[in-house]
């Protein structure tokens, strides 16, 4: 897979929030990007950046999904583990389903140790307070001690998955806050990410003139005045 | 993808019912066989049997999942019905969400024309009215008049998939009934169909007891002796 | 257990539906007499009155909850099936899990046969087609093939229990009709039974007088003029 | 209100699936029209259309949603009986909360009598055997014989709902079949319901092509070179 | 609207717990008043105390909610943050789906900034980082990032709505905790608040009973001789 | 009841994680040992250990279920707090119903004073601020303020029960972690405690490794090189 984050891209979706992001890719038509009940792990995580690399559970059967099968390196969820490439995440199609867990701390050490950039499942991950306290960035739903193989089999990787309720293609942009978790399709990251970076400027703006006691109407929206005077704001922010 | 069906076991499933065969596969460890929330579209359906030819959906995104995207044959949705092979029964995956429909009444009739054996999806069909009258076996979890791209994006056709929570594999054998739709493992179907030919039988027996006024104890479950008993009313019955 | 149930007061609440029942209890305060998403087994079934007799229902164990625990004639599911009293309903807290079956066509039709009056869970029957053919009042939310022992340990009988969310103490009066199952208190069951004929007479009036075109203000709620002209109009239907 | 449905509009409406009007408003850009989880009361009523007059119910507040509440004839749910017009559909809000009924067999008679359209509402009705029987075009989610002060409070009328999770605005055209329920926008019922004809007499062509046994890559989507063959097939049908 | 809350109502009100009231209101017959499934944004947030002020979102439609139309400051949402009354709670009726923001930091600081009391919501905030850092006492059911229009068209303002399952009347004295927020009628909200005091201490009493080692029985609940040790024990305190 | 827990048990079982001991339960067959969606009420609580003493609700009637049935001493939920013995854990049925308190602050400080080792419901506890300051271990599904006879009857103490949709019968072994709480079947406590170290300590020696930058395979799960690895690494970490 070839990456689609440059450099600056990946830098500008570190400073933006999940909800800027979800309101312009609102703009541009797509209004189911932001994964439901999927939260960060733990407070304080930090922010969360890469192309997804994709691995799908299906319902586990009691005769495959044993135990043993993690012995073998060509098992979905381990070669996952070893093969999602640094400063990609990885993230996981696990039906919403959190009584089994999606993975625990020695896989997540493993993939922070790699480089990848965050994990994000729709189920639930195991160890949770170690998890929390590894300092990577994890998303799910709610802990899940239960091991893995009770309720998932993991199918296949890279392909086309559903995450809380979102559809995630290898490649999309995941990015995650202290709020959760945005796909942004591919080919949007760098136009989505430099329009983001203005609106968070306009946002500073409309905060700072609230703080002074301003009205809403005439300047959240936008107008075209409003814009004017932002422009003349951020000038004297900046010098 | 090789039948695993052959004429004897396909004729056998279609005289047992679903709940025998859950039995039979809870004794060999399988729990989780019985599709959940999955319906006949209808009343007086004819019984299904064939094996799992699958599809699967993921959410939809605005930008690719639009109604001019079926004009492509190699749509996995239209491949599918096109693609399914006679006596087969075709299985969708839809993440249990019926806000849009798996498929509607021009669909299952051609999947009906092409004799196909049955259909499944955790989702919703639309046209239900006319998809009852059909005489086709379509099962699923409640009507859902909206066309399917607003929610769901076919994927791909026979990986491995879920519906109504169990792991179905292609080539499993999908049996169903007024009840609702088991998932054989195309390994044991052969076994648990002749198995379910006897243990129907030995039901049928303890019946006609019950309504002989006899008690459960002794004879449900079996014992020794009240097998010896069923041989005997068995061979009465046969001649 | 004494036998709560006259005979008139049995026969009253057939001729009554469940839903007038639950606005007389209503007006002496009960809030929650409905089994919630507790349905018929299917159409055209018997009425159903009579005295609870509960079963209660824990998650099962795996090394606990095999099939060979039925072979125990005091297995508590077993028991009940044998001593649930002619006349009585069999009533079955099930957690509201319909994943796993709280029984099938031969255990109902042993309650049959024995002359007990009607079965209820909030979960789900196997067999479901044949107990619809059984002509036997049996209310459940969903059809459950899988055999129950998989997700079901039947505790103990005659404690109080929770079924559709509401509260069953041995001995309360279960009535059902097409809609669904209402619990009478024990102790209300002969005074509700009474007021409900009454009622129904009432509203058959009601009935009438809208068939003719007149307006519900002032007969529906009843006033001191509606209550004169109904004794009036119901003078009238009996001779 | 002014009456929005000529009578070639309510005639066509009659003659169209909902289905089919999903996918027409889906075109325009309509994503949410069909509302979720309501379904016709019982088997083989007449079809609905009408436009929506409107009722709201928020929860029951002890002290205030008492029995005696009804003996007001402004109370917003006996008003609504009384003054929904004739020709229209009277569409409850009941924040899909089916604990307890939002109407029961005397008040849907009386609509009836009155020559109103039809009843939906995403809770449930009570007396739903006799309701059933009416032949009125009723929706709702399940049965619920509890009464309905006890869950719900009637707050006003003719303001824009929920229902089914769909938005209705006060003279939207509820259109129901056996499937269920759409609600189409006022402003584009009359064009939709052209079109809808249109539609449907393609697929009727379809259907008849697939009983020959044509595939559907060519003419489901349609075509230019299937439409000229759908107009000379029209042609000969009609002659 | 007229306030409903004396200065000395409002500061009793802050000094005790939601449960508390809960309790009380439930002597009174009052048994909904916990909003269910809503929490606080964040940790250590300020008390909120005030009459609420109402918004009513219904399902957004794509042709009527677009980003747009937030520039009309009629738009109910707009106007309800510049016209909700300083000392007063923003209540909004969400339907329970946080799919879609019910606001975000912008507004809830214009909120903060113009005396308002709170905000609480039965869907989700947006920016929620920012929203929990702001020191505003603001409930909701989770983090919501994607913009509200997605999914929500604000209705109206000041109307009865519904609000985590309990009826909320403009005017109704909300308070919140950390645990969560109860609704308390107008009429009740200053007998409530003084018995909730005396309440308060008596459980102080029964806490330093506990911790001492004393039995519940006895104490809690309270009995004439515990009253009168309890008005000992408080006469030692204040001393 | 005799107690199961030896103390060497119980101080292993302190040790180790609630996800290891479901892996080890999931070995001998056992799949369903993790309650669900029941969460620590705070943060920093200290470890559970305990065997179970259970306390069973089901829902409430209007007429039973008043404040004043608290004064008897004998009402069960009374009667739990005054005899779950020191050392144990009180376990409550709450059928996952979260909209009634299943206990506050002055119960779990008494329970606390009582030397009980703490106190897991599948419903939600009340005061919660308060209950997360006391530093007694105490497990919920969410705060739930409404006082618990408004939806919930105290039946009966020390019956197996449903917690979390686990099966937990009086005597097993409950742990309570960060992350959740795991039911250890009495029997097995004192096995599966001594594996549970051995197994912790080999995922102390695989997370080294990996911080090391080691590869999964080969160590993860252990291979007999692995094992005779660890012993080495092992008996270098106590020299």
């Amino acid at each position: 897979m070839v990456t689609v984050l440059d450099d600056l891209t990946r830098e500008r979706l570190k400073t933006v929030s999940v909800a800027t992001l979800t309101t312009l890719l609102f703009k541009r038509g797509l209004r189911n990007v932001f994964l439901q009940s999927v939260h960060p792990v733990g407070p304080g995580l930090p922010r969360m950046v890469g192309e997804a690399y994709t691995l799908r559970m299906i319902p586990a059967r009691e005769d495959i999904d044993v135990l043993e099968a993690y012995a073998d390196p060509a098992h979905p969820q381990r070669h996952a583990i070893e093969h999602c490439p640094a400063g990609q995440v990885l993230v996981i199609d696990s039906r919403k389903d959190a009584r089994g867990a999606s993975g625990g701390d020695i896989l997540l050490r493993r993939l922070m140790v790699r480089g990848v950039a965050g994990i994000v499942t729709d189920g639930g991950f195991r160890d949770t307070p170690a998890v929390a306290a590894l300092g990577f960035p994890a998303y799910h739903q709610r802990p899940s001690a239960p091991v893995g193989p009770i309720w998932h089999h993991a199918a296949d990787t890279n392909l086309p998955i559903a995450c809380g309720d979102v559809a995630v293609y290898p490649g999309d942009v995941m990015v995650g806050d202290g709020e959760g978790v945005a796909c942004v399709p591919a080919g949007l990251a760098a136009e989505i990410a430099a329009e983001a970076v203005e609106a968070t400027a306009y946002e500073d703006f409309v905060e700072a003139q609230i703080k002074l006691g301003r009205r809403l109407p005439g300047i959240y929206p936008a107008t075209a005045e409003s814009r004017a005077e932002f422009e003349r704001w951020r000038q004297g922010q900046a010098s």
